[in-house]
């Protein structure tokens, strides 16, 4: 049986504060949130990472994500909302389940994102263009 | 004509480093990026929120999203990659122009998203699933 909490929110072994279900995915509020509101959206499918989500689950998974954005920004009248999706340990994923992010965002709610803005070396961003084409 | 900086990117007004371009959909690397190889992946029609986009370039959109997020990881040799939308002002959004951000992230790189978690109040959390459930 899987060990993943997404998988058991999706088979009912969990309980969640579910928002929307569809065949393919699924909606929950983070019990941990950023700031009340924060929900998550997953593809019922367990897959670790956004590269390996097959096109049709990321066609409704992104329908349910922009609906669920609407839904939580007219039930806690933010102005504003973030979509995140962590992809790796690196990126801080923590739960091996692609998810994402929405979170409703207000002037004054103290949550930074932390941007930062760095310089391209002369050439580099070419370099990268070049890099980046290559692999498309 | 539109002061829009993406538009003119579009237009061809202003030069980028473009990744990709489709009928409907836009890819170019971030100027001042967050990580070397940091793309952004816009719609070609102006819209200023997520909300107001159809379906349809939606749908083209994530999919140029994903595929671009795999050539700047075999591009860039990053391990993880963040997928990020500021959406209004309290959400970061600079450019009124709906634009995903995909940002190579590598365990080292010395960004910080600054994530935190909150905790709901006794019954919160279910007056939150209920009302944004009223709404979707």
């Amino acid at each position: 049986m899987s060990e993943c909490i997404f998988c058991k929110i999706v088979d009912g072994q969990i309980p969640a504060a579910k928002l929307i279900e569809t065949e393919k995915v699924i909606s929950f509020l983070d019990i941990n949130p950023v700031n009340p509101g924060h929900a998550l959206v997953a593809p019922k499918r367990h897959v670790s990472s956004l590269l390996d989500l097959r096109q049709d689950e990321l066609h409704v998974l992104m329908f349910v994500a922009k609906r669920v954005a609407a839904a939580v920004i007219r039930a806690t009248g933010s102005p504003a909302f973030n979509i995140l999706q962590n992809d790796g340990e690196a990126a801080g994923q923590i739960i091996d389940h692609v998810h994402f992010h929405v979170i409703p965002r207000d002037p004054e709610d103290g949550f930074r994102l932390g941007w930062r803005h760095l310089k391209y070396a002369e050439g580099q961003i070419e370099q990268l263009q070049q890099a980046i084409q290559q692999n498309l």
